[in-house]
């Protein structure tokens, strides 16, 4: 089907540790339609031999699932691996010469006290890589070898506050931030607990981790202060529906200081002026606007003069929050428009 | 909040043997609702030591789940097990002399060698019951003291065909019967299964068991044919679709003869006329018509001339076609109106 | 099937005026169960000349839709209308000296000014009636015969603060709550709304009314102070989600003063001691937990020392949201046990 | 984004007319990534004056919807309108000599009887084009500039069944097909009607149209026979399920004669052989397997000796079903790779 014209443009080989899972299965979708990759090998561990047929039948593809042994034939690796599991084999990747997109948790966190706290595990200092949120370090990501993918509640969270921390408007001071978001439940993973059943989760909704969610000293990292001295108060409470995916965030924030609605509806959008796939948007934004896209809708819902807002964000957790923005990173790692592939 | 008026009722004592899964909970709430009965032990295996009150909060029960180990205490024992088991524990509970209704298919089939081929099985020719459905063997019912209740796709089925079989009308001879019936996702119990996970079936609809389900030789056997040497063609095609409870029939029968479609209405509302959970209706039904209830409906969709009918019935798996029929055979038994606790 | 036992208990007469939307049939499903009313007229509006088992076939009753046109035959109405028709109909039933519970915001808030900015509508000073929350008002509702039963959003909200607010510790002093809710969508009635169909709903989740919802004033007048000039800062997040019942709510609370975990856990069990429809849990709850009953679950899923409050609550918005809630006042203010015919 | 590379290929400009519903939503979607077409104009009625990004955010386009006026400025014309409409609007766009695809009933049928007892609608027997089902009429399809788009559940049932009739064994003797197809609720398009909403369908299903749904004819034409006067018996019970996307058919033949079970499999294998968008599938398939895709996948789940075969189909009701077939028969038409823009 391939034109002629379409051949001669330059393709790198891309291949996927940790393919199988939810997030593997949706790079693998965006990596069979990217012009300008070839997909080459698809690594997992509990479906070695079987076809991504069997297991993603709507995925159109025939290759089969492989066991990764210390490959490096290809020019590009997304891992999208179990906590822990990127600690030990980026490294060699990197030192191999490979560009590399980890979507763990692994390479996240700067401090090592933190990581241990959220993740149960030891790191060494050095295992950090630069945070792979396009919107706040493009000019950094284009320059690496190796980014950390953010997390997918991290994402919808980060993306509504970020124009109140890093936008042009100094004189914003926040007092608090509470947050609760809504997740499809594929963020869980292809899983079998008896918890994610159908049965069970069918017209439900369950909070969990509530203020010890993994993805908060994330957050707090991004937004320039830490989980463990914060600089205000925050808190996260993240909720599981009947719904396979998504995330919809609500944002409570409190400002010290009065504001002027007008300005902190144009300070978002300056903010996100380059931003191709953050939507600021004048009306409410709902789960189906955004799902099966890599867009974050960002909506102002409610500003009040003594600083008191309403943030709503919406994103879909496998594209813009896992998948979709690993590829976004990919595109700006390679020098390419970074939507490519991903509209 | 028992009123001094009600206490002065007779009351039997009830346990339930493998309460913890999804029938063991309707029958919970049935029971707990029962004026005539008084719960006692609830027997699990996976949750001994739980309380109702964590698998099952909404039950608003403190009742603890216990190992079964040969009590015999209770006046009336409801088995929920997996196939099998009730083979073992069924025969002690009678002999000592107790009321007993077992809700697998252990006792249903009188043909060994079709238990064998359905369920991989052997059993002796002599373990089987009485067949638990009000609507066939109301008298006989009345004079048990333990009966076999009947499979949940099997009541759906048989409850659109009985009045072609063993209706008045001597003069109908049926050539063939296709079904396909659609299952809420509880029918295959409370499972941790990943094909049944909510990602998984969410949006979904996948059929199995295509020709080979155990509810087959069951079905075969009510309408007094079987499934060895049927006297008609018959198919069965069961799904499971993205809803918890239910099951939703669509049977396809020709007739030999050419027929009128008044008679045939007739004939199902004479058959039907004494039984209070059948409802023949003028106009379609839906799952939502009958979920959480103990009804099933039969709607004639379409009667032609020329002996073609499509019948759609409709019944929550788990109480007609489980718990609800389950209390409605104890009811029958202990010379009740059939109808307490169910309405 | 009623035995000659029950029959001698004392039955009161009950109508519905409004019975055809979803609490008007939650109602009938509850009042047909009830061993000491007589379900007598059901008036309805778009329905009038319809019988129930046509709109609601899995309630099993005959009855046909009436117009409303003054009649008072029945002891107890329970008023089920859009907002707004109460305060026309209301004043005549009592007058009438009938016993009524209205289920619309008509007679909730006490000052009028609120009332007309948050419905839109004129009332007078004296269009109040005592507020139908039986965990706050319970000795006020003993003596009423006419009472304004609160919202679904309200009761969500209010039970999970009002230990704060209300109960024995007077050295509390809250600064500040955020409110996320998700309600089934149910909650927007019987609706044909394009943006309420299957296919705009399924996997979608959707906030409105951000920071005017009509319940605002509701809560805050229970809880003792007001809308228009809070004591404390107040936000409120409705949303739907792909579930038809329940309300879950995720209530952020910050206090002025430290606290102590052990004593906000006691604090809230003490309060709730005698509600038997309020359950503080110690692990997280769901709306599976309680859909389908009249439960509404409380959990303090996180208090932490400097004051920071996370509650969890949960309820059935069509029972302990509506209809449930109204039968529990019914017998109170008839001086039965509040459980009755709801558990 | 565009590169200079693909810039340089041959476009074609395309308009949609009745752009604004779901099958107009997806036809929008894929003809804004297909690379050989320009989207020009879309065409709507209630939405005339609204952007794309109010009604469809998640399709990314700000388009705003036009009325029709006759225009006739683009190559090529997709008409997605209800019944009806298109035989007024398609006679003209042709005489232009534009390229038009429409997705509406309106010049399926060849029998102006058959169209007026199942459309309720009078047309003129010249009122037929090319029936666009690549897997059948691929050849003739080329050399068309108008065809009739099939329907949905029709191309669910006819490319289950097509290798009976139209493949190379010619022994083949058809007796009876059953069908009984679920249908994702889009299907009734985008509705406010009651019985639609999330309410009212969740966790349902309904049957509908028992024996006269309007794709009767429409399946029978294409294997050859008609419904007025067919060459075996045929039934077709369409249903809606809690689903949005997708139908699930169930096709239960009965031959004349024996068969052998290996012959069957190799005459559907290499019956579609060449049809890149239908994959005869050795295990069971599922709405998931196809959704958002453009495959029919067909499942010959039982043969037996006697005859007797169980077919199973999936498909995404918006795309194979409507607006991706649609494309697929554009890039036939226009001599391109009919994959084009699909996968």
């Amino acid at each position: 089907m391939t034109s002629p014209v379409t051949e001669s443009l330059k393709k790198y080989s891309v291949s996927i540790i940790g393919a199988s899972g939810y997030s593997g299965a949706e790079l693998t979708k965006l990596l069979l339609r990217h012009q300008q990759v070839q997909l080459q090998e698809l690594y997992a561990f509990s479906q070695v031999g079987n076809s991504v047929s069997d297991i993603y039948p709507a995925l159109g593809c025939d290759k089969v699932y492989k066991q990764y042994s210390g490959e490096t034939e290809s020019d590009i690796y997304f891992l999208a691996l179990p906590h822990g599991e990127a600690l030990q084999l980026l490294p060699s990747l990197v030192h191999a010469g490979k560009m590399v997109i980890d979507l763990s948790g692994d390479f996240r966190l700067k401090d090592p006290e933190e990581h241990k706290e959220f993740y149960k595990q030891v790191k060494s200092p050095d295992a950090v890589l630069t945070y792979g949120m396009p919107e706040l370090y493009h000019d950094t990501i284009l320059k690496e070898t190796a980014i950390s993918n953010p997390g997918c509640y991290a994402t919808s969270i980060i993306l509504g506050l970020a124009p109140l921390f890093h936008g042009r408007d100094r004189s914003l001071k926040v007092r608090s931030v509470n947050c609760t978001s809504t997740s499809g439940i594929s963020g869980a993973g292809r899983s079998s607990k008896i918890e994610l059943s159908f049965s069970e989760m069918s017209e439900n909704i369950r909070a969990y981790k509530v203020g010890i969610h993994q993805h908060t000293p994330e957050i707090m990292q991004a937004l320039g202060t830490s989980a463990t001295d914060p600089s205000f108060d925050f808190s996260f409470t993240p909720m599981i529906g009947s719904l396979v995916r998504g995330i919809y965030s609500i944002l409570n924030v409190n400002l010290e200081n009065p504001v002027d609605a007008e300005k902190i509806m144009e300070l978002y959008r300056s903010f996100y002026k380059h931003a191709p796939f953050v939507r600021v948007r004048d009306t409410m934004t709902e789960i189906k606007h955004v799902v099966n896209t890599n867009y974050c809708d960002v909506h102002l819902a409610r500003v009040t003069a003594n600083g008191s807002l309403l943030i709503v964000t919406a994103l879909d957790n496998l594209l813009k929050g896992a998948a979709g923005q690993a590829i976004q990173n990919m595109n700006l790692m390679l020098g390419l428009d970074e939507r490519t592939g991903l509209i």
